[in-house]
């Protein structure tokens, strides 16, 4: 089967409402054959209303949404999934959900071996890639790891921001927090994409959507721009 | 004996010198009875070059320094300080490090049972408190947990940023995100120390400094700012 991946940087860019910005790609990502997507809330903690939220918003796009969390065993629930659709909000929370429900496996197993598609949206593309190491949230829960689902053999920093040289805040730049990660071994490439942009990856092909461009970090290599329709196809391979 | 902390909201202040912004206070706080200084340069890659520039910052106050990475046994290097200083970095990596050198417990007891003075600026800050899950830094390794050094009942959110209203940036504010702490069951107060505050521990007392002021979140109530100068001395009892 082919694997097919839908990874947005942001739920809702500013000043439209939620998903808004992508709704097309995801009417084209899960196209007419899926009848009802299984919607993961656990990076927020209110899972009725974020299941509420992700239903009204895919009943306008003619999908039905099922919350894992409202099916007896979640696992089960993974394995008869059409489609797949994993929310944002605190990726640690989201990952230890996950975890705790041990649908990690099953979620790649579905993805990979049966093509199910699977769309990220923030924490949720978060945890679509090697490990959670290049979150911008904030660590509230522990998870038992920061290895992720691993559906793509690079890291994904969602919400990028470029380095304001206006601010005068001292905390560091996205750009410097991506840099420490790679001061550590073997890390793997850091793709950032800015709020608007988004990664259809389908099977073999990666292509850069939206509107705002990405940039993509290497250790020991100068960052590199990439503008959207980039084909990006060569980050599938390690 | 009584237990003295120095906890630092940023080492660095927009537009001075390192540590410039709180020297005095470090001159207060290690006083005449301190020589040597034990820094820890762990939440920083390069620890050679992170200790020369507390060494020439610390010159200046009069204090020799001692890098912990220069010492043979770190344990050792704990058990004979005259004084401690944690550095800023990456928290995450200072943490797994601390974890590493197995220092945890002999920085704790040094500190709680023989009153050695304890200074830690920004992630030395994160990691004097209950735990860094309330780091606004990204996690670039896995330490073996968030549980931190312990010397106060509470946790710190260090370089805290009010909420601004211009911005089209769709990431969580920090009051969002120390608020979906609180989410979580059983989690202690944060205090919020905006970049220029500090808090000054001696025994039983703690008072707010410098010049910013701070916001104090607890789970299930409104959150309250206090004016630099206040007694924070309620937040040493459980
Ligand atoms: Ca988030
Ligand atoms: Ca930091």
């Amino acid at each position: 089967m082919k694997k097919r991946l839908l990874l947005v940087s942001n739920s809702t860019l500013h000043g439209s409402g939620y998903l808004d910005h992508c709704q097309q790609h995801i009417s084209h990502f899960f196209g007419k054959d899926v009848k009802r997507v299984l919607f993961v809330p656990y990076a927020l903690h209110d899972r009725d209303a974020y299941t509420k939220a992700a239903r009204d918003k895919f009943k306008t796009l003619g999908y039905e949404v099922d919350g894992i969390h409202e099916a007896s065993d979640p696992v089960d629930a993974v394995r008869k999934a059409e489609g797949i659709f994993i929310g944002g909000g605190n990726t640690f929370r989201l990952l230890k959900s996950l975890y705790d429900n041990k649908v990690v496996t099953e979620i790649r197993r579905r993805v990979i071996e049966d093509g199910v598609p699977y769309m990220g949206s923030s924490a949720g593309t978060n945890v679509a890639t090697v490990s959670i190491n290049t979150t911008n949230d904030m660590p509230i829960v522990y998870p038992p790891s920061f290895s992720a689902i691993g559906l793509v053999p690079f890291n994904i920093n969602p919400h990028y921001l470029d380095p304001d040289p206006t601010s005068r805040h001292m905390g560091e730049s996205r750009e410097q927090r991506i840099t420490q990660y790679h001061e550590e071994a073997e890390t793997p490439r850091v793709l950032a994409l800015r709020e608007g942009s988004l990664l259809l990856v389908e099977a073999d092909k990666a292509t850069l959507l939206g509107t705002t461009g990405a940039r993509l970090f290497t250790r020991g290599k100068t960052a590199v721009e990439y503008e959207p329709g980039s084909d990006l196809s060569f980050l599938l391979t390690h």
